[in-house]
């Protein structure tokens, strides 16, 4: 055990084995909030304000009103806090917030307003998957059995926990899924995939989470000239992919190798991948808040 | 308050108010877990073997094994303990009983196999919607937004959730979902009609929960010589609607006399949904456990 492992709860600094939440919190009963997972880097948060826009679009969608002085600017400042508190202003680090929408008498429709949403945040060491990163991942395709709207960041994983699962059983490293005959995304990260030359990926509808990550390499690669083509790749597609590539708050962009046990392209990173790979890190580099 | 309100959670019975959970449980940060509720007349549960088989069925869906001692037939009797201790052994009342794959550091993946199960279970008081029960509820109609494997009954209840807020602010009893052209179920029902004659209901495929009261209803009405046609209502059937109902654990058989403000059939409860209504009463007054 961590000498040190403090976490947020409504309020309260309080060690996270003594960190409790009512049985009655709607995110036991229901899965009924939201979630933002950040990256810290020797202390710096990248992209807190497109996790803070993401957090409230998220709340929105639910229709959870956060009270008084809760923000998730202020969402913020406590994990940069935990990071002091917990010794993680050195090294990688990740930071976790979450939002219920409170406890009260189990009910599906909303509970009355003076009941506040549950706020929870916890920061943890983060080792980055650098052989991976180095060597290309495996990953498994799995249907995409998750709800109409991915698009909003919820408490509702059940499909990515089952997901993910399989891909761990199957010694891939994420899943792929797919969903009326096209790759949507993976359990936890984008997909993109090179087909015919095009660097292509499935647009920001509500099949798919808005991905930091994929929303900053979009920009970069614009910048660079490279067309990001937002034509989802289709299943009949898949053997004609060159490269394959995740993106993701914690695996940046990660080579795609395999594809159920067969080989992507050369079945080693491809060169797109390893350009937008450097992009990436170098905007990581200079471009923490 | 009320002077007794004690409820269970991993071994113990505690007050409500004080019944927590660590906020690394799984079924607060993914919704990891399953439910039932189980109805209670006068300290007698109605159904109770069925719901321990559907439970088990839930819990194998997920892959969520129980340890030791647990079993869904120990946490009913868990349940009639608590009917006694709350003095809820005369009248109505409810019992929840839900389990959660545990509390472990978050990862999506499954959590090492000495991580146990967390089960809460709980009893509360119940009045029967006796109002809607004789005079018809109305309904709205909601596009279904569920996730692929709705048979298995687990704590990812946001769109139920939200389909209910949605009937709740525009007066109705219940939200009736709407998939690919077809009536599915309600966000906390099953909903039934008769279209031309025949009574008519979605099939128990993965697309529907499938309701313990629509099972036994099922089978009371072919003993009876009722035809049970597990052809999906369409929604362009709806116009032709001479009777609407819907049935629950908690809503038994429940005339629906309008949906989406417009009158089903002539705009009062059918014959049909009251001969049914009271075969029910008269099993569920006769068959408790």
């Amino acid at each position: 055990m961590k000498a040190k492992d403090i976490v947020y709860v409504n309020g309260s600094f309080v060690p996270r084995a003594e960190a409790r939440v009512s049985v009655e919190d709607r995110g036991f009963v229901f899965g009924d909030g939201v979630y933002e997972v950040l990256r810290a880097i020797n202390g710096r948060l990248f992209a807190a304000r497109f996790h803070n826009e993401r957090l409230k679009r998220s709340l929105d969608g639910l229709r959870i009103s956060l009270r008084g002085a809760d923000t998730p600017e202020r969402f913020v400042e406590i994990g940069r806090q935990l990071l002091k508190d917990n010794d993680l202003v050195q090294g990688e680090a990740t930071l976790y917030m979450q939002v219920t929408r409170g406890a009260a008498t189990r009910v599906h429709n909303f509970p009355p307003h003076d009941v506040a949403p549950t706020v929870y945040i916890s920061v943890a060491r983060f080792t980055p998957y650098s052989d991976f990163a180095r060597d290309g991942a495996p990953v498994i395709s799995c249907p995409d059995l998750r709800w109409g709207r991915c698009d909003l960041k919820t408490l509702n994983l059940i499909p990515n926990v089952l997901a993910s699962q399989a891909a761990k059983e199957r010694g891939a490293f994420e899943a792929m899924l797919i969903r009326d005959g096209v790759i949507t995304e993976g359990a936890k990260t984008n997909f993109l995939g090179v087909v015919d030359g095009s660097l292509r990926t499935h647009p920001c509808d509500t099949h798919i989470l808005p991905g930091i990550t994929r929303t900053v390499l979009r920009d970069l690669a614009r910048q660079l000239g490279i067309e990001f083509d937002e034509t989802p790749i289709k299943a009949e597609e898949i053997p004609r992919l060159s490269e394959l590539f995740l993106t993701g708050t914690t695996t940046d962009v990660m080579p795609v190798v395999t594809l159920d046990d067969k080989p992507i392209g050369k079945g080693k990173p491809g060169e797109l991948t390893r350009r937008l790979q450097r992009v990436l890190a170098d905007s990581m580099a200079s471009d923490g808040d």
